[in-house]
């Protein structure tokens, strides 16, 4: 049920871009600054908020967050659309490097181990 | 083809924290975090080209940011699991905005009108 | 005691960048990108750590808390060094512009309110 | 001339948010977030123009840049001010760490070096 449909959206942002002229304005460079930009402001509804707040957002926060995760995928899913990635394998391939980096036993309950992931 | 299996992605990640303990850690507060230091991190391979440079990666650089790119959607993905998030519906609506809020006739070749999108 | 020597530390960063013809890589709009990215690491030492533990760093953590918060400073430097930015100018300006946004009466323990400002 | 008032800005920073009640949010995790969320929003002005036109802001593009960095630096301050940071020694210590990384003689030129910092 959940599945994205990656291309149907990708074809439907290229022709929106297409059809403003901003196509010459998404360079990879310019669409990754888009990227942290919307991350920028993801992380602006949860900066003052508990972690506990973070888990019972209200629901203009939540509507809040919802519209900027939508922002970084839409940027996301232009900038993997000119770089020509597969999503699908490039996270498949991540999880199976982590899964090696962090076997179960030692990671388990260790944020540090984590944290110094690269 | 391309399509993203989100709800089976969502599935292995949470086992996948499960499994190490993590999912302590995993509140949508560190989450969003999480996603911002990422793009931090894609935007570190870009920032030093030229954006011609960006249109043609070495193969290095095509890595790099295709492993920070699952990077961003693999926290993306944990995030919106948390707080419950449909993608498709989520990109969707934005997409609708931005098409009300920049109609054809006015926004083309205008990158002001873009940038000044909130 | 603690005052910052912004015109020795820019005239210093600019011959380090001259000497190694890195200069011309230093245009506002790469340097925006750098500031950026050291910010994304500055948030990665932080992001899985409580509240409570960010209050007490270790000293690992503080070391590279510390060399992050340098980076985006070494960048804030150089992008306002290439802008002629009077940093002191600046900041004087955003704290009024805020004490009038954020009334005292108004303002108190309201991290809403703060949360919205812009 | 151009001397930051380090000490005198973080106290009137810290009489800013004890005066709404603010200080319990200012926690550095929260910080660094704040940081983070500014730092996106420098990001913005710059990520449609081209690095030419970056050299070259508009008056009201150099204000916003101008307040964003502000911003950013209103931040850095107080998370310095918190974490007991000395922004001087700080930033001596990453350059000359970076004339040792960075020799003059093999960095000339070379980006690639430079982006692979760390």
């Amino acid at each position: 049920m959940a599945a994205l449909d990656v291309d149907g959206l990708q074809r439907r942002l290229r022709a929106f871009a297409d059809a403003r002229d901003w196509t010459r304005f998404h360079s990879p460079k310019n669409l990754a600054m888009a990227v942290a930009s919307e991350a920028g402001e993801l992380v602006d509804v949860f900066q003052w908020l508990t972690e506990e707040e973070s888990r019972h957002l209200s629901d203009e926060n939540l509507q809040r967050a919802t519209e900027e995760i939508a922002d970084v995928l839409i940027y996301l899913l232009r900038l993997g659309d000119q770089l020509g990635i597969d999503f699908g394998k490039a996270i498949d391939e991540k999880i199976e490097l982590n899964e090696r980096k962090y076997p179960v036993d030692l990671g388990k309950g260790n944020s540090t181990k984590y944290n110094r992931r690269e």
